[in-house]
């Protein structure tokens, strides 16, 4: 679609939830809120990360891999279905198995008719304590590409890449009008009650720098709530919630709450990248001949 | 200096100063800040960009190339003489005449009896209606090295810089323990009050997530005050001070006022670092393999 035709103000719907352990329940709620974001206008919705399952890289469990299905697949197709009959966007995100005993973080675009557009394997992969990533996923190699759609070109990143500005500025500089993280982030019970607080402002001030960095608005949709870690290894996590909707020049244009489940509408302009972008023309003062230890993973 | 021998809890003194149009009385204030700064027991002295001179490139006018200067030359003459008299390291700002036709905007170090240890010629040059810095200095071709002092290594960047997680990215990566940035930006009167407040606030945010990306604390000391424009082309430019301290993991541990002269001690541990990168550990999943495009202008 040429830019000229597409929309400029796009009816974001965030859908912040809490994975219900039980399948059929939490399918039910996913497409609950989709419907009912889509019923109050939204043009693209957003799920948090891997939001089919609990968030079972608490435990490095082999038995796990049974979560992971093929793109496309069962989830991706409730995903167009619902997208085609609803006639919206929806940014999803799934455990895929690609086979030949390869599996990644996987977040993927239906738009309306034309069904699955596009998916974007999540590139830096987390290891932390509760969070075995590095485990069950394979780091993507699809590179930073936006997704084009009916409403403009999708630049997807998923959780773990969100502290990463070379992400956001390869997706922006490769075209993306909007950087979209489905993330699944929470807090460390063995930190004091300042730390936590420190570290989510810093989650969202690193967010709200990929705006500003870029001149591009920003989605980031997270899970929320409590859930045990059934290995008994950890004292469960806690999602801090905390979605936003961050404008392209870095102000924070709406936030959710970090204790319960919650879904809304938020107009983006996406012609105020444009304005920003005149404003602050930090893109043309790359200084790309001198950005070669870039590519390095230390100097020296 | 070997690591181990470095105190690690450095002594940080600000200067966020007005400058005052008549050079001797201008000279007097910053010597008095150093003083006053080393008195209190400071180890390191951050002055703003460009601190002897009212910010001349509000206009493009040739005979004021002849504010430029040597490196050595009398300003970091002056600087060697406070820094080894008050056995203090002293960060400062020069407009270079590098000869040949060549002009930067330098920052410098002095370091106690060691002298001139280090410059970092500023990379990234702005061009903004009243900012008219592509008409005085040629980017930097040095490249984004840190200076070592005998009280760590300082990642010295400039002003415009600021804007750029590529320059923050390479100093940390080069082994900078502490991002320094000496600038000089304020309001334009064009804007309404919400717009200004936006811009000091992404101004604020984006150096905070440098602290975030790269696990390092930055000082940022700005000009404070109203400054005329000679031309009486614009209405002249109002810095907006906020000079700040910024720890490791992004917090904003100390930040002046927007309106007037202020100078100060703030005590910055440089062991936080160690302790952040490791709860943190971003440095260990950069996608060097991905990022080649960093080193293009655009994507096409």
């Amino acid at each position: 679609m040429r830019a000229a035709d597409r929309p400029r103000s796009v009816c974001v719907g965030m859908a912040q939830l809490q994975v219900i352990d039980q399948q059929t329940a939490n399918r039910q709620q996913i497409e609950s809120a989709i419907t009912e974001l889509a019923d109050q206008g939204a043009h693209l919705i957003v799920l948090p990360e891997l939001h089919d399952h609990r968030y079972f890289c608490q435990t490095a469990d082999p038995t796990l891999f049974d979560l992971a299905e093929t793109v496309p697949g069962p989830t991706t197709d409730r995903f167009c279905e619902l997208s085609a009959k609803l006639g919206v966007v929806i940014v999803g995100s799934v455990f895929e198995d690609r086979g030949s005993g390869l599996f990644h973080n996987t977040a993927f675009v239906t738009d309306g008719d034309r069904g699955l557009v596009g998916r974007y394997r999540k590139m830096h992969i987390p290891e932390d304590p509760g969070y075995y990533e590095k485990y069950y996923f394979t780091p993507g190699d699809m590179g930073f590409t936006p997704i084009d759609t009916s409403i403009g070109r999708l630049g997807l990143l998923v959780c773990w890449d969100q502290w990463f500005p070379e992400a956001a500025r390869l997706m922006s500089l490769a075209g993306a009008e909007v950087l979209i993280y489905p993330t699944a982030i929470g807090w460390d019970f063995t930190d004091d009650d300042q730390t936590q607080a420190r570290q989510r402002d810093a989650w969202i001030t690193i967010q709200r720098s990929h705006a500003i960095a870029n001149g591009v608005p920003v989605i980031s949709v997270n899970r929320v709530g409590h859930e045990v870690d059934p290995s008994g290894h950890t004292p469960g996590q806690t999602f801090w919630g905390s979605s936003m909707v961050v404008s392209a020049d870095g102000y924070l244009d709406m936030q959710y709450g970090i204790d319960s489940q919650q879904h809304g509408i938020h107009v983006l302009d996406l012609e105020h990248s444009r304005q920003i972008r005149r404003i602050w023309p930090f893109q043309r003062d790359r200084r790309v001949d001198a950005y070669a230890d870039l590519l390095k993973k230390g100097i020296p």
